[in-house]
């Protein structure tokens, strides 16, 4: 970036005007004090964009949201975690609305000014008898700087929160933009499972919300994968108040290009802490293709090695395992001569022109041994570049992905199912 | 079948006029004596088809045999475990031209009726010290009926040998066709990774013989997964020698008809033995999805369910988790309505209309608890069908690959790399 941005505290609380609230409504487990439900909200009207999952199986707040979307601008998101309210019907469809519903009539605003996102495990129906008690005291707690909360709530299976702020001048004003996410499983590109919001003070119109959050999400959760499978409930939600008192932005001018850029910093970072966050994962690759002809060739090259559990497993190991990698680009469907495939380990020869490179094998090792590590593969046959962020794949993902079942019990205990 | 085959015994030498022999050269391990060198041979001029892997970076040897294979039929194959020659260049293009030649001349056959298959692990060189030498005493000990010791040769992580024969009469004519095959890991359609080798003393034409090696794969090989990786080696090879006396059999002819059926049924019973010795595999799954609007989107779909790593994990864990199905049918990118979706477990309703269906949870579990079962899903939508077989994914698979650093240090000592 050309121009400064400095970190600040509080997450998606950090912008002016934004509070948030988060509250234990025992949907994640009714034993613990868990906070698994969270509000945040505007205290003047915004404009808002979105991304959703492109899977056609989509939950219930999903439908609920977009709906809402078309019609205007969120002004408040209504979040739950422990139930993902997918493949639940229309009883899915009303419990969805009737927590915009419950929010806006506690907020005094449209129930179209209210977004909604829900996740956690898939097919239960709503414990509404749980949530719906408890959207008043959390619009009662609403307040200034509690992001971490609200960053808390939104978590499953996530080891801690995941958020970050920055601020940075547009023209004579200073901006903020905050934001959380959660992971940390079903994490593959278009989209990658999980929630994000985003909070701005910035004054942007309409159309300049919408495509900055469009392409920011194309250059960040779009571009990362854990265990390649995709959710029913993904969800980027960008909402901004012009609190900073700046002119409106519009499309096409100078400063919602500005916006756009620390957009795209501030989902990316967020993206990667997703990685970094995987379900049992101990290595972050960054697997940088070059030198193919179209950039989907690119695309497919990168989204291959960075799904193939052959692949993954080996990162796992800290085996410096090019032949799998080569394996993987060979079927990605991308146009690809064998003969032309460089790839580097760490910086370090692994392969040069299809064949094992010079690179003596242990210090191919040391470049894996690390948490953090970059492949480098040149297809030595064009322009187009695609940069994708992956992980291992462990035996304790596996292991950890095995039942659901606890779940299910306490859905039956529930008189849910 | 509308007419009787009966099992016989000798896998890949049941076959009249086919001999095998198998030897260990230390490929595999220099210290132990695991048998890792193979060839079979007919004792009369064969007509043979094949079908090789769709992978574009494609190992020496599928390019040698597929060349030979262009060129007229092979009359004997020879195969190696241990080193996959692949990914390495023109020397590798050259070692598995020298296995056809050193074979060809202890055979007294032209180069070209030598086909050559290699499977282990990808980007070192042959160690062809060990090789060579032992070519001359692998001829000496071609003799019939010992298909087990030639099964036995080409595996690597599988756990078995896995082969079978059958004999059937066409028209007048005993036939029969024997077969065997090995997996086990970097296992999905189009091929699955595996090597396999059928022989039959039938009378084919080339026509006949290749249109029903291209259609058995179809519908058999190319239905299974294990871990969603495509290997760069993968072939199936058929050789007829027309031994049982029966007349030559017409690709359009009854008795072509007649072959074809039966060789589906072995290749498809060989695919699933490849599935049930999958890698650390502890369930074997059928997949049959109907009622798709056309049979990619069927297919689509099988594959999605087959190779999601959530599902696949949940399999392991017993878990009857229709939740993740349908959410892998989702970003199948089929033609589906989330409403109309149904999905069985062992036959019990999980999922009816895209939601809970009211059998009891205990049952579902009961369901997935043996080591075989079958997922229904009808996607209500219209005629199509697709069936696939998979496995579960075990944090033993994920460990079991985590490191191939033994053959890399092997590879060294060998003065190799």
């Amino acid at each position: 970036m050309d121009f400064p941005i400095t970190r600040i505290k509080g997450g998606v609380g950090a912008a002016k005007g934004f509070l948030t609230s988060a509250v234990s409504c025992g949907i994640k487990n009714p034993k613990s004090k868990r906070l698994d439900l969270a509000l945040v909200y505007s205290d003047r009207k915004c404009t808002s964009g979105g991304v959703f999952t492109t899977n056609k199986v989509k939950a219930a707040p999903i439908r609920v949201s977009q709906t809402n979307l078309r019609k205007g601008n969120f002004r408040a998101v209504i979040v739950n975690s422990g139930n993902a309210n997918a493949c639940t019907g229309l009883q899915g469809i009303h419990d969805a609305k009737s927590m915009c519903e419950d929010a806006a009539n506690a907020l005094d605003l449209k129930k179209t000014e209210v977004g909604v996102c829900s996740t956690g495990v898939i097919g239960l129906p709503m414990p509404m008898v749980r949530v719906s008690p408890n959207i008043p005291g959390l619009v009662d707690g609403l307040a200034a700087k509690r992001g971490n909360d609200f960053a808390n709530a939104i978590i499953t299976s996530d080891t801690h929160e995941k958020e970050l702020a920055v601020s940075f001048d547009i023209g004579d004003q200073r901006v903020r933009i905050g934001g959380c996410v959660k992971g940390a499983g079903m994490i593959s590109p278009s989209m990658a499972t999980m929630l994000c919001f985003i909070t701005t003070d910035a004054n942007l119109s309409k159309d300049c919300i919408q495509h900055a959050v469009s392409e920011a999400a194309e250059e960040s959760f779009n571009r990362i994968t854990i265990d390649g499978d995709m959710s029913t409930n993904d969800s980027v939600i960008v909402l901004a108040n012009g609190a900073s008192g700046m002119p409106v932005a519009r499309r096409n001018g100078t400063a919602c290009k500005q916006f756009r850029i620390v957009l795209k910093w501030v989902m990316l970072e967020l993206a990667k802490a997703v990685v970094r966050d995987g379900e049992r994962v101990t290595k972050f690759v960054t697997v940088n293709v070059k030198g193919a002809r179209t950039h989907v060739d690119a695309k497919n090259v990168a989204e291959a090695v960075c799904k193939s559990a052959l692949v993954k497993s080996s990162w796992n190991g800290g085996d410096p395992n090019w032949g799998r990698i080569i394996h993987a680009v060979g079927y990605s469907r991308a146009r690809i001569r064998e003969e032309l495939i460089d790839i580097f380990i760490g910086g370090k020869a692994a392969c040069l022109g299809g064949l094992q490179a010079d690179t003596p094998m242990d210090a191919l090792r040391d470049a894996v041994a690390g948490p953090e590590f970059v492949i480098d593969i040149d297809l030595n046959q064009g322009e187009a570049e695609y940069t994708m962020f992956s992980s291992d794949l462990s035996p304790e993902y596996v292991d950890f992905n095995r039942s659901e079942y606890a779940y299910w019990k306490q859905a039956r205990k529930d008189g849910l199912v």
